[in-house]
Parts: C-alpha cells; structure tokens; sequence
C-alpha cells in the first residue's frame, strides 16, 4: 500500500479532481478516506505514501481542520499544491423542474458560494448539510433532497443532470489542495516554489508578531498566507501558519528561517514546494541586496573582515 | 421592535445564555434569529437595536461567518463583549442508555470539542449535524437522534436528560460574543477595553503586513487576534480583522489609527468597548513612553520647536 495516496473522499468530489491533474497521481492507487484526519493519519502510520486533501480556499479562508492537522500531531510535509477553480451545478433527479425544488444540500463549504445564488433562485429552499458534495448528490440519487450543489462532474456517477451550471457567488472561486507526505529532503527548488511554516510566539508583548514577521521582511520574503490558529491554550492564544515566497535552500529563506528558529518558541517547518499559482518566468526577482549571490558574497566579507584581510 | 436584541438561535444556545449575562438584556425584548447574516441584518434594516453572535472560539478560531458579516456591508460597531466557558452534555430521552446511543448530533461547530470525548466513549456512533447544538436536542426529543451534545441547560426544555456533563476535549474551551449596533459615538473608556479593525493592504510587497503591525508595536500597543479573511479577489487575497489593547480615545490608539489610515488602502473602524478578560486593575501599565500624557507632552514640544521656543 506505500504506492497509494489518500485523498479527502468521497468519489467524485472537487478533491478527486483535483488529484489527478498530478502527473504522479496516475501511477499510485488513490483510495478515498472519509475526513482530513484520516488521510493524514494514513500517511502518518505508513498505510499511505501521501495524501491529498484541501488546504486553501478563496472564499472561506485557510481550511482549519487541514491546518489544525499539519500543527499538531506527528510532523508532515508538503510536497506539492494544486489550484481548483471552483463551480458549482444543481443536480437534480431527471425531470426535477426549479419549481419543484423544496430541499438542497452540499457540504457546509460550499454553502457560502452558493448563498446568493440560493437567495435569488430559490428563496425558501430549506439548506440541509451533506458529508460531502459527492454525498449530497448520492442523497439526492435516493431523494431524500430535491437538488444537491456539487460539481458537474458528479451528475453522471449519481445519475443526475445538471439543471444548472456554473454557480458561484465569487468570482474566481479557487481551492488550493496539497499533497502531504512524511518528512524528508525536500525536492530542488524550481525557480517558482513555496516555503510553508508554523510559529508559536515566546511570548505575548507588543511588537511580537511584528517582529516574527521582519525576519521575513528583512530578507525582501513576501508572505502569501497568514493564518492564525487557537493553540487551545484559550481565547488569544494563536500559533501562526505562514506561507512564504520562496525555497528553503535558497539562503534568504534559509536566514529567515535561522532568525525564527532563535525568536520563536517554536517553528514547524512544512515543506518547500513548487507554487501551483505562477510560472517561473514570472516570478519576481528577489529585492535588491537579497539574491543567493549577495547572501554568499556578504558572508565572505565578513569572514575576511574577521581575518583582518578587508 | 427599536428595543430589542436579535441573538443568534434558537432560544437555549450558548449564545442565549451569554447575552442573558449582559445587564442590559434585562430592560431588552431577546429575539431569536436563524442566522449570525439574519441578525445582523436586523440591526442594519433597525429592526433591532442590537444583534448578540459568536466572534472566536478558543478551540476553532475566528468565527469566519460573523467576520465576514462585519468586514462587508453597511457598517457595523461592537459595543459589548462577554466570554462564556463551553461545556457540553450529553442529552437522551430519559432511560437511555449509554450503550443505546448510535446516533449523536450537534452544531458542526461542537465537533472539534467533543471528538476526542466520542472516540474514547462513543467510537461507533455516527455524527449527523443540526442547525445549532438547541435543534440537536430537539430532534433527539423528536426520536431522530439518539443524543445531542448541547449545553446542560437546554435538557429541561427539551425533556431531555444529561447523560453525561462537562464534556470538553479542550481545557478552557471559552466562546467569545459580541453585542454589534449601528454606529455611533463609542462608549467612554473604561480602562480596560479592546478595539477592533479590519485593514486591507495597499499592496503586496515584502513587509506590507509587518508595516502594518507596526503602526501598533510602534505605539506599545499589544494585538489580542489577528485574523486574515479572504477578500474574494481570489486565493492569497486577504483582509485582516485585528483585536487591539486600548480604547479609540487612548492617545497610543488613536494615532496607530492614524498611521494606518495613511498606509492602508482601506481601514474599517469596528469599535471600542470593554474587555471581558481582565479587570482594569489588571490591565498592564503601557510601555514607557506610550501613555497619554506623554504623548501630550511630546505633541507639545514639537509646537515649541516649530515656534523656536525650546
């Protein structure tokens, strides 16, 4: 089984999809897990090499229960992210009219992209939570519900039809999705890649976080997701998962991350890994002064400097 | 209807009981409404007075429904704030056992805080989620559920009794409410009180946010939650809900505000009000140099200079 990945299941779900737009996805079995947890716990006892799951998600934020497995728990690592534009259709049992639709339901996620589409088309549909999108559909299938907002993907496997397609409140609705594995050497830097950590503070002052994120600003790191979560220590206790620009073998993240490692209570590094998000010729080039080249020329000044040979 | 109080139902939730220790509530007609969006557009159409919701939860973070109610929309200003400690029951029509119990259900927000509680008692049970922790109870009363985890004092209503009390996976699992009315002219300061913004960032670029924060740090002021939502535009696209030690007309405060109105590209003022987390006696001294008075003095010698009278 070490050459399976586990993915957040059911069949047919926006996290299937996704998963197989890798190229390394078609040659593992991919077995469907029935939450985040138990993907991750797969991968944490061996069972699978890696799993996928839902990390990021344009509309609600930085997915917690992802989040709040990656902090805790047995250390995993990233090792590559996938973006999913995200749209929804209402599917329905063939013959279904609009009129006929007194009851929807789809996962608790989708709800909110939905929600001004439900408003305008179907105001007094009653909303009921599925496990899943592909799940709703399935209850849809044994018409328990009228109609079920999952992808269009899915009508087929449930036979149901697509009374609608195309449905979601924001505009470039995307989710983000990574594959997790066990902690090992990250794979070279692409040019375009990604730094993922978690910092717990020392302690609580002014300035405190502000000085967490210099140690990136100083080095010209842009940062590309902050997301506090409650370390369960009660209300105002938060640890903080950053998603920074950038590799760690390249040495202004690697010296940004030395600079944590000293100022924080503690850092959980969660991998390097290609952005999904933008080409490599695009990325911007690093801030004047902050190049590898500039780092490795600076160091050598100063061990001259301290050898008297300026 | 001026008068009265819309909370987030239905009536015997955690939420109910928070706002019934507000001593206002007493003199205020409490009405039960079905959504955080629903209550809050209550106050904004003046149906209501005010509108009581959850904020943050020290197990799962900022509440990201009500933070994006406030964020977006016609403006909106806390008043209040109260903590309330969760704990939960588990609720059986009476004479049910333990070992009777194959269904258990519960706001999908109580998961996370009776996980650890299920697996160890309850590991075959299946979780089906209710519209609110109230409606649980109701439907284990209707014979739908065999048990609904919900607080101890919703089983009198609902003819329900406790099988078991004080189920918590989290110590101090505390919920944080908020009172939010139109805005108006913020109440005195109390000396221990808390402010509360949300800043979109002008642009993206190295540092941007460690700019921001420090407008605060600057100042000596403390940050009690930073919470990144996702603007819409789309992933990496993010506003920042922060929580402030200090009142709007602390000197410190006001000019941190200042600063960020300069350098934000948007600054939304979501008020002042007293904290619930500490008594003013206990309230820190602020760092030398920061007080009122010393912001006076020094606001004072820089006219002088300006006169060439130093």
């Amino acid at each position: 089984m070490a050459a399976s990945y586990a993915y957040l299941g059911p069949e047919g779900t926006f996290t299937e999809v996704a998963l197989r737009t890798l190229p390394e996805a078609a040659t593992r079995e991919l077995v469907p897990y029935v939450s985040v947890q138990s993907a991750l716990d797969a991968v944490r006892n061996g069972e699978a090499e890696a799993a996928f799951v839902p990390i990021e998600n344009s509309v609600e934020g930085g997915i917690t229960t992802t989040l709040d497995e990656l902090v805790a728990g047995k250390p995993l690592m990233i090792y590559r992210e996938v973006l999913l534009s995200i749209t929804f259709a209402l599917l329905v049992r063939p013959g279904t009219e609009l009129s006929d639709i007194k009851t929807v339901t789809a996962h608790p996620a989708a709800q909110p992209q939905v929600r001004n589409w439900l408003r305008a088309n179907l105001p007094d549909a009653v909303w009921e939570s599925a496990a899943s999108n592909a799940d709703g559909a399935r209850l849809v299938q044994e018409g328990r519900y009228d109609a079920a907002f999952a992808g269009e993907f899915a009508a087929a496997r449930y036979g149901l039809e697509a009374l609608e397609t195309g449905i979601h409140d924001a505009e470039n609705a995307q989710t983000r999705f990574v594959l997790v594995g066990r902690p090992a050497r990250p794979a070279a830097p692409t040019g375009a890649d990604k730094t993922s950590v978690v910092l717990w503070q020392r302690d609580d002052h002014p300035g405190g976080l502000r000085d967490l994120l210099g140690e990136f600003a100083t080095r010209g790191i842009n940062l590309m997701l902050l997301q506090s979560r409650p370390t369960g220590a009660g209300i105002g206790n938060y640890c903080f998962c950053i998603d920074a620009e950038g590799h760690i073998s390249d040495r202004r993240v690697a010296e940004a991350l030395m600079g944590l490692k000293r100022i924080c209570l503690q850092v959980r590094f969660l991998g390097s890994y290609p952005r999904a998000d933008v080409a490599v010729a695009d990325v911007r080039r690093p801030l004047p002064g902050t190049s590898d080249e500039e780092f490795v020329a600076a160091a050598d000044w100063v061990a001259r400097c301290q050898d008297g040979r300026f």
